[in-house]
Order: structure tokens, then sequence, then C-alpha cells
């Protein structure tokens, strides 16, 4: 399926939005501008589109395949990942000492987005890398940090991350895998790991793996949970390590992006951080996880809205209801009709506005890692923690719901492979389950992010986006709509109370409602950063040399969400206003 | 996927609360009681557990094949499709006169339901010759019938529906295959046409398709279409026609299903019908089919709650907020969370809903076609016509609704195929898309359906239901209920009325909002459902021998329908009185 990236729109919202340039010079990098971003995009959008894309049908085919305990990735897949690396990509966001480019978030972000609608399977491979380089630049040793990043910042080496055991998933409190101390200072490990995304591939020279394990004399749960490095081959002796790929799942969709199951059969590994300090450390690691699975979502979405939008000009079908559009055709393209329009503008509202969202939550990493100040870093720290699970679920529920209306525009060719549109449903659909479920998400927004500060992120977050209301009311025809969210935001600080006077109640309350909650915080975030490009389009319009249609669209787009996307929120608030407790007692035996 | 029928349910739902016995002789057919009916779905039961159930992930993997012009079905269909004739299954619908069984659907819709849940892609060989002895029996000439009939009701023969070309899908008026009048009374057909679900197979002695085709001389759109019987095999001469499968398609799922490409080449063919009355004809067969769709979806969503709740019950994972719930255990059942809880009770409260509104459905099904009086069959015929394309669309929404939940429920495991919970999802997406998009759906659902009558049938529907809510008032627990769901009936009548004035100011209003307008009606139909189910159910808890946790399942689902799904009623209503203008003067250069 082709694969157009969206410049416009990446240009549009770095630029005139949200000011690239002077959010790049507040992180100290004085020397990237506009002109160097823009070539840079522009540059990826070409990898993207015409080495990337053309592998994602051949990697869905093919699939990754498994024989005598080594994976084969699909055709193509090893001189994309080659380019990858030689064309400096990996290096982006790596660490400058460590060979990296060290750019913002905020310029990785669009590319990443672009890598990710145009092939999920193949980005996978080398997505996890970066978490890695993150949480051992952040908590190894100097040692580790020697041997292994730059290798890891340049693509020569992959990464991966080992959580997950058959019986504990969202429960890490239950895992087994054990390490016991080394005379050497190493550790040996041993255990099973599954759903290791890339845990074994023939891209790169080595694969570095960050497992948590627990020590023989740890305590019990999660306090007693260590993070380990054990790499595919140990560079010190140029030795195979004891690790070994058992099998490669059979899978719903991204089949090129082999899943596999790890034995680590006393194999040597080296602390990471603290002993049973396992989990925080691997945190660092998870919560960038998380924010690419939230942009994967996203690349999904994106694509599946960009073939329906070509599809919808090209396909005739019918008259419109009000009339004969196009008389010189045999029939009106669908986009001339209502229901079609419906689907494809419910899919710009939710793929633009999360795009800015996205973008937003980029900027706040950038500033949490490199903020001028203590107090700016905190804040930012705050902002992104807040941000973090919904970008994860709510980009990837969205995602869903974007693909299969792609599908559905698609109408009966949508369910035929050839057309690429069911890929994307089956492709993204794991974006909902790994790296914590979306309802796992949904609890950290609530208990960790909102209850655990007492709602102060979430306060100064509305706080923000309450200036914006007051400020854009100024502008006659967005009024409405910044009272609109004003009004929003109310029921929202209220919403977030109920959540914590329930919960007092009754603390399953909380998991109960906690996607519902979820999603109606994720909408009134929608509907600001609509206002905010509707916004910008204004005042974009009184400027030369504009695309009329490209700003027109964005404002009208922002009336549509407005008008039939945020009203979801109604709905939202009275479920979560409703009664607790008829689920929370319902009887097993009732089911 | 291990099946298990829900009995105890269509029991419920059958002579409970439907009154199946006084229903059959309201028929005239007074042999049919009781403990046949429950002998009949229990033997049904049987079959498609242990018969039909365990090919269905077999034909997923192995796929029907296609070689030579032949296809070959899945190891094990063959056997399957031959003991479902045998034991007289295929012709459990069949008209007496050509030894059909002539059961009414009130009992045959339980059944089909079960063969979806077990296995979508086999059913869907025999569920097209039902609607085919339907359009026959109704159209066909008495030659045609001492022909072909008998054969295909005890499904010696199977039938096909060749409606889809590949310029025309939903627009039948630009379909091209061509029929010339032949000096026998026979016509010549020739043509492509795309989509044909078991266009060839392995299982029957012989496959008749009905075809619409253009006369040469006929009138343009779809005033010229005209309806052919075109056997694979001429039975008179017992010789091979030209029609031929070109290719089969690869899809996202029913993959044990094979979707033709089937080429006449100047075949023989038979008209049905009147010259150029063929979409007329095709009506008869085509509203069995959106029903039969309709239960599709509703069998893949049974499925998925079935797998979903024996998976919660039996996977640990972390200790309920509230605390621990299994101290023996290793952690608590995921039952006990919140989340699941709220996924498993919305998966119930959607497939127990539709399964009675579907029940209902086929009801009006046998009234209208053999109900003791003209004034009762219309009446019925009116019911039939409103709520089949609610079954259809809305189902098979819920249905990916539903699926999607059970693929959540399994975590990560959700999405590997050995699960089983992902086919369901793909084998359920083709349901909103044949027979008609939903979009096509809810379009005849406001345009045909409402409008054409001046809602008429909608009036006498939303009467019916509130006869029901003052007479279930006298229930002090329900009454709260009867009251929301009174006041719903009015705020639908409203919309309906608004759907008619939108469309006068701008006709295009109707396709944009025919969707909401459909979903919103069927929220509405599934809390009359779950009201019903309340009722009989604190009636049925008086009597001695009942299953108490059914009963009471049945009471406080009907309240969690009723505080946390109806409410998504509000926000489709702002939606649907919302600006309609947006959208439709949204230029297509904006997007």
């Amino acid at each position: 399926m082709e694969y157009q990236a969206p410049l416009k729109d990446f240009q549009f919202l770095l630029h005139s939005l949200l000011n690239f340039e002077q959010h790049c010079a507040s992180l100290g990098l004085t020397e990237i501008n506009r002109a160097l971003a823009d070539a840079i995009l522009e540059e990826g959008a070409r990898y993207a589109s015409n080495v990337v894309a053309p592998l994602n049908s051949v990697g869905d085919e093919e699939e990754a395949t498994f024989s005598g305990g080594k994976v084969s990735t699909p055709r193509g897949f090893a001189a994309a990942y080659k380019a990858y690396c030689d064309a400096g990509w990996a290096a982006m966001t790596g660490p400058e000492a460590f060979d990296g480019q060290g750019l913002p978030a905020l310029l990785a972000t669009p590319f990443h987005e672009m890598l990710m609608s145009a092939n999920l399977a193949f980005r996978i491979y080398s997505g996890l890398t970066e978490g890695v380089v993150l949480a051992l630049n952040a908590h190894g040793s100097e040692s580790l940090k020697q041997t292994y990043l730059a290798k890891l910042v340049s693509g020569q080496w992959a990464g991966t991350m080992c959580l997950t055991e058959p019986h504990a998933g969202t429960d890490l409190a239950l895992l087994r895998t054990s390490a016991k101390r080394g005379e050497d200072g190493s550790y040996s490990i041993s255990g099973t790991k599954i759903f290791i995304s890339g845990g074994e591939q023939d891209l790169s020279e080595n694969i570095i793996h960050l497992v948590l394990a627990r020590l023989t004399d740890a305590p019990a749960g999660v306090k007693g949970i260590s993070l380990f490095l054990v790499p595919k081959i140990l560079p010190t002796r140029n030795e195979e390590n004891t690790v070994s790929c058992g099998a490669i799942e059979h899978k719903m969709g991204i089949k090129g992006a082999a899943t596999c199951v790890m034995n680590f059969d006393a194999a040597e590994g080296y602390l990471v951080g603290q002993e049973n300090q396992g989990l925080a450390c691997m945190f660092t690691m998870m919560n960038d996880a998380r924010f690419q699975v939230g942009l994967q979502g996203l690349g999904i979405a994106a694509q599946s809205y960009q073939g329906a939008l070509r599809y919808a000009r090209d396909r005739l079908q019918c008259r419109a209801l009000s009339g004969t559009k196009h008389p010189e055709l045999a029939a009106d393209p669908i986009i001339m009709h209502g229901d079609v329009r419906r689907m494809l503008l419910t899919q710009k509202a939710l793929v633009e506005g999360s795009r800015l969202l996205g973008l937003k939550t980029a900027m706040a990493l950038d500033l949490e890692h490199r903020g001028a100040s203590q107090a700016i870093r905190q804040q930012a720290g705050a902002r992104v923690a807040l941000l973090i699970p919904i970008v994860k679920a709510f980009f990837t529920d969205m995602s869903m719901e974007v693909s299969n209306l792609g599908v559905q525009i698609y109408g009966g060719h949508g369910y035929i492979r050839e057309w690429g549109m069911e890929q994307l449903v089956r492709d993204g659909r794991i974006t909902q389950l790994y790296e914590g479920t979306n309802g796992i998400q949904a609890q950290d927004l609530v208990k960790r992010k909102i209850l655990a500060d007492e709602g102060a992120a979430l306060s100064e977050l509305i706080q923000e986006i309450s200036r914006d209301c007051v400020q854009y009311q100024a502008n006659i025809e967005l009024a409405p709509l910044a009272k609109s969210l004003h009004h929003w935001l109310d029921h929202w600080q209220k919403m977030a109370s109920l959540m914590h006077t329930n919960s007092l109640e009754n603390p399953d309350s909380l998991s109960l409602n906690a996607c519902d909650f979820l999603h109606f915080s994720s909408y009134i975030l929608l509907a600001w950063c609509w206002l905010q490009q509707a916004q910008t389009a204004h005042e974009d319009l009184a400027s030369s040399d504009v695309d009329q249609d490209f700003l027109q669209g964005k404002i009208q787009c922002a009336h549509f969400y407005f008008e039939r996307i945020l009203p979801r929120c109604i709905s939202l608030m009275q479920i979560l206003l409703s009664n607790t407790r008829t689920t929370l007692t319902f009887q097993t035996s009732h089911f």
C-alpha cells in the first residue's frame, strides 16, 4: 500500500502551531532550525515511502519464520534495516556522548509516526532499542555504557525488553525468572520469557536483552525484581551466551515481526541499577515504549485515513441523495455521500487531533530531559507522566476505530488482503494489548497520575487549557468552541474528584471506571488540540502563500469535532456518574 | 476453540419469555411443542459443538484453496456438510411440499446462531441455500420449482447469490452482466461476478446460482435488472454449464469459506419472476441473507463472550484493588477486577439483549409468512422490514465491539492465533460489509422503512414497547427502568421526525445521520429486550426448581444495561441534533 507522509500537516503543527525553533532554543539546541527540521522530515518521508512501505505487505505475506533456533525476517527487511542504520535514523535521538545525534523528540516523533504508518512490523525491530538506550544511559554502570551504548545507538546492535512470562503478564509480582550472583560480579539468569518482540532476528549483529528477574534471596513481589542486561553474544569474549529462542508466535498481525519465546539457561547477565530496584529502572524503558506504542496507533490510523480518502475520491457508486454531483461520471465518487464523509471526517478529526497531542507530549519529554531548570524539568515530567497512559491507550483505541472505518469505506474490498486496509486493523490490534493493556494504562492514569498527586498535574493542565479558552474567545468564529471546551474542563475536574470519592467507598470502582474516564479525558484533550489548530489556521489564513484549502479544512474539521465527536463525553460522563455497585456486586456465578 | 451452546438462555427466551408453544399454535403448527423444540436444540448443540466447532481453526489455518478451476474446502468440511444434510438440518425451514420440515424461524434461529458461533466459514456454505429456496419458492416457475427445490431443500445442491461486479457493489444500477433470450425460453448469461460465497466448492453435487443480469434491450438502471437461475450442472442434460470460478479471494478471515470470482460465459440460465423485476425477486433472498448475517454477528459475539468468561474465571493476575479475594491462589482471577467485569458485562448485555431481539424478529418472520390472517401477515411484514436492517447492522457492529473486548480480556494471548479469540474478530469483520454495508442498512432503515411509510411501522413498535413500560411499572424494582425506557421512546419518535425534517432541507443529511440513528434505535430496542428479560426473570424466581443464579444474572444485567450501555443514546441524540452543514459542505479539497 502506497504511503505519502503528511508533511504539510507536520510543518503546520511544528512551525505554525508549536514554534519548533523556539522549543529547540529552550532546550539549548540553537543550531537546529526550521530548514534543517524540514529537510530531515522530507528525507525521512522518502525513506518511509520508498524503502519501508513497499515491505509492509511482504512482511504480512511471508511472515517472520523460525527454524533451528533462528529467526528469518521477511525478504527485504535486512536491507531496509541496514539503510536505516547507515542513514543515521537509528541514532536520531541517541545521546551525543555515544555518537547519537541528540535530536529532540519533537522532531523524532513525526519521523517515527511515518515509520509506523509505512510498516509497523518493521518498525518494531528498531523501536525498542531506543528504550534500552534510555534505560542503560539512566541506570547502567559506566562500564556497561561504554561496552554497549554506542553500538545500540547506531543500531549495529538491537535491544529487547523481557518482562512477560506465561503466568505473569500484567502481574509482574508473579515472575519467576531467577538470577544468581556470580563470583565475577556477573549474574546467572534462568527462566522463560514470552512475547519478546525481536528476541531473535537476523538484522543486527547482536541482541541486547533487558531482563527482569528475581534474585534467589529477593523479597517477594515487585520489590524483589531486578533488571539485568543479557547479551545474545558476550562482547568481551565474543562468545554466544546461553540465550535461545524456543519458538515464535503465530499472530493476528505484525507477522513480519518475530514475537519470541526466549529461554535463558544460566545466561550471563549484568545488573542494571541496584538490586531489587529493577522495576523502576525498567520503567524508564517502559515509558518510552508506551509513548512509541501510542505513536504506532497513530501511524496505523493515519495510514488508514490516507488510504480511505484516496479510495473515496476514486470509487464511483450511486448518486448523492441530494442529486447528481458528477454527471460526467457513471456515478458519484463515494466521498459525496454523507455517510462516507462522516467516516472520513471522523478519521481526520481523530488522527490530526491525536497527532498534535502526541507532539505536545514529545515537547514535554524534551523538557523533562533537557529543560533549562529543575522546575521546568519537574513540571514537564509530571505532564509526561499524565499524558503517557492517555497517548498509549487513547491513540490505540482510536486507531482501531479509525482503521475499521477505513475498511468500511472500502466496502467488501476492505476485507480483501491485497488492498492493505484489513492488514492495518490486524497490525494495529496489538497496540491495545502490549506494553500494558489499555485497561492497565487507564488504571495507571487514575491511580498513579491523578489520585497519587491529588490531581496536581491534572489541575495544571486544566489551567493551561482554560487560559487558551479565555484567549480564543476573542475570535468570534471560535468563541462557541472555546466556551464549550471551558464547560467540559469543569466537568473533567469534577469527574476526577468523583473517581477519588468513589474509590474511597470501593477501590474496585477505580478499575471499573478507569477506561471510561481515560476516554472522557482524551476527548477533552483532543478538543483542545482542535481549538488550537483552528485558531492557528485562522491566523495563518491572513498570510500570503498559504494553502487555503488546508487551513479551511483545519477550521471546518474543528467544528466537526466539536459537533460530532466531543459529544461522546456526555454519555461517558453519564456512565461515570452511574451506580458502580451493580457491576461490582454482580456475582461470578450470575454470569 | 470449545463451544458450548447457551441452551439455558434459549430455553428461558423461547419458553418463559416468548411462549414458544403459543407462537407455534398461532402459525397452525400445533404438533410442535416444547419438548420437541428442546430436543431439536439439544441435538443441534451436539452437532455444533462436536462436529462443526472443531473445524473452525482448521478452516482458518488450511483455508479454502483454488487450483485448476476447482475449490477444495478445508479438511473435514465435506464430512460435516454431509452430516448436516443427512441429519436434516439443511431441510429445517424448507417448504414441506419439497420435503422440507417447515419448522418455524423461531426454532431455526437459535440453531443457526449455534452454527455461526461454532464455525462461521462452514456455515456460509449452507446459509445462502435457504435464501435461494425462499426466492425460488416465491418467484420461480412451477417447472423450476419442480426441478430444483427438493434438492436445494435437502442440501444435496447448494445455492449462491450473484450480485456484485467489480465496479458495481452497492450500486447495482451499474451492473453489466448481460442476458440474451434464447429460442427455447432459456437465456444466455455472460459476465463476471465477484465476492460470490461458495461460488465453487466440493461439498454439494451441484451449485445453483441466482444471478442478476441485464437483458440487452432492458431499460437503464435498476429497472432493467432481471434474475436468473444458472446451475453449475444442467440437470436436464447432466452437462456442465459454462460457469467457472476464475479465482478465490485472500481475505482477513472466514478463510475456510471460498469467496469466488465467477465467470459466466454464455451460460444457460432461466428467468426467475418477470423480466426487469429481478431486484424485487432477489430481495426475497437478500432479506433472509441480511437476517442471517445479523445472526452471524450475534454468533461470533456469543462465542467471544463465552471464551472471555472462561478465561476470566481461570486466569490469575493481580489482586482486586479492594483487597485479596482468593488468598488460596497466587493471584485473584481477573474476573474480580472492575475493568474485566465491565467488559464481560458489556459483552453479556449486548449478546443476550440482541439474542432476544433476533428471536423477536424471527417470530415476526414466521407471522409474515404463516400468520392466520392477512392483517397479521401484513403487520408482521412491516415489523420485519423495520427490524431487518437493525438486526443486520447493529448485531454486526456490536459483534465487533464484543469480539474485540474478548481479545482484550485475554490480554496478549488474545492476539495469538492458537487461542481462537482473534479469529472471531477477523471472521466477524465481514458481517459489517457483505449483504449491503452497514451504512446501506442504516440508509434503508431511515429511507425505506421509516420515512417511506411515514413512520407507521415505527409508531406501532413504539406503542407496543410503551404498553410494556406501563405494565412493568407495577414492578417496584423495575419501575425506574421502565420509566427510563418510556422517556427514550419519546426521544426516538422525535429523532425520527428530525431525520425527516432534516432530509427535506438536505437529503444528504439522511445518509450522514443514518448510522447514528440506527445505533440510537438499537440501544432503545435492547433496553426493551432487557426490561422484558428482567420482568420474566422476576416472575420465574417465584417458581420452584429454577436456576436462581441465572435469573439473578438476568435481572442484574438489565440494571447494568440501563446504567452503562443505554446512556450511549445521550451522545447519539446530541450528535443527531447537531448541525449537519459542517459535514455536508466540507469541500472535497479541504480533506
